[in-house]
């Protein structure tokens, strides 16, 4: 097995469910610890900063820095910094996609966007969806984190970004630029983090429509735990295969 | 030119545009009056009732009673009256909407609906959405007023009913049934109201996504105007072919 300097790793259904830890999760994060490996998590969820990210897995027992948080919000925010210069963005989102971009020098506005950029909002209104589509009508490049077109809680499956997302694609027209996983981008931009290549590293998950073929769009190796949303079986159905795959993560053996 | 005993006549597009009567229109109208035609305004539109259509109307010159004016929500609630007997439902939508639910026998809840209702809602919020979404997955049936992706405005597209509907769907991963505008089942009901059987009466609009289509799937006869929605070229793209066209309403005999 070939030996990875660097791992990204998913967080729910990988590392948790909900707010429950999976149980093998902290002694696979502990391993890469002691022997040096790298690893940086990588979440589609962009309504939540690093620095909280870090603080629910080091709760869990899992050893999280928010320097190794690498969010969807974050990717959207590094995708509008390098193609615009201190842009005008119209949000819809939560806290954590408004701190990445106003890291990243955009200012908020809610006219005369440059771009419209749009992240779960809990607070979502009739009107948010109206000026994402007028903004975007008038000229704003349209980002959005993720397609993700529903959230998995306890109650139920919740709105997913993915569909408020295609609810604003139909009334203006126009497709948005992904960046979460499964798009290459968020990706190769924590690759940037990690600070390995795409060659040294390993993408953990268990979901194969975001996580694994995340992995496989952007030429990195990958491990699918069936631990969440993907089974084994479920693999039958499709071409592209996880370079490896386990039932739980202590069945990994790092070499 | 056969003879029609009973007119279906669109709104925006045929009878005005946003605030602006269509100049043609209520000379149209005066005809139907005048040699005893029987009309009824069909409109997608769910925000209204029946009283404050026939107000507008009144106020640009169009001769038009309340029972002359029916709408997607009504078309909505006389499918579940026809479906569910005294219905629990969960409603997304206007005061249009919810007047016509209440008139059918419906109550309205927010859990453990028999049904949910969306119809266009400037209050949307995403609790709503994740209220639908949970009944729908919890068994409620799934109807919505209409597929319009966009709501045409001076300002630019606006959020329709159909993106809206789809976000929820996509969330839910059902679909719902569509009562307005393509689909037959409203024209079927209006032309209940009409009393006229499919075969005397004439559907008359500017759309042919919506007016002439629902015409064409319900059998019924189609005139289309060229003062909306639909150009002449436009025709070229499509197979079925409206019955007649003309470019203005006076352009059109009554035999």
């Amino acid at each position: 097995m070939k030996k990875y300097k660097g791992l990204l790793l998913d967080l729910d259904g990988t590392m948790y469910r909900g707010n429950e830890v999976i149980q093998e999760a902290p002694f696979f994060v502990e391993e890469c610890r002691k022997r040096g490996i790298p690893y940086v998590f990588l979440t589609n969820n962009s309504s939540k900063q690093p620095v909280q990210v870090a603080d629910k897995l080091n709760g869990m027992g899992i050893h999280a820095l928010p320097e190794q948080v690498y969010t969807s919000s974050m990717a959207a925010a590094a995708y509008i910094q390098r193609k615009f210069s201190e842009p005008n963005v119209f949000m819809i989102g939560e806290e954590g996609l408004e701190s990445a971009l106003l890291a990243g020098g955009a200012t908020l506005t809610e006219e005369n966007a440059d771009v419209v950029v749009v992240g779960i909002d809990r607070e979502l209104s009739y009107d948010k969806l109206r000026k994402a589509a007028l903004n975007i009508q008038n000229g704003a490049a349209f980002v959005s984190t993720n397609k993700d077109r529903a959230i998995p809680t306890e109650e139920g499956m919740l709105p997913g970004n993915g569909a408020v997302t295609e609810a604003i694609a139909l009334t203006a027209g126009i497709s948005p630029v992904y960046v979460g996983k499964p798009e290459a981008l968020i990706v190769e931009e924590a690759l940037e983090v990690l600070g390995v290549s795409k060659e040294e590293a390993l993408l953990v998950g268990d979901n194969y429509e975001t996580d694994i073929s995340a992995g496989i769009y952007a030429g990195v190796d990958t491990l699918m735990v069936e631990t969440g949303a993907t089974s084994f079986e479920d693999l039958n159905e499709v071409e592209s295969q996880p370079t490896y795959k386990v039932k739980k993560l202590d069945e990994w053996t790092f070499s």
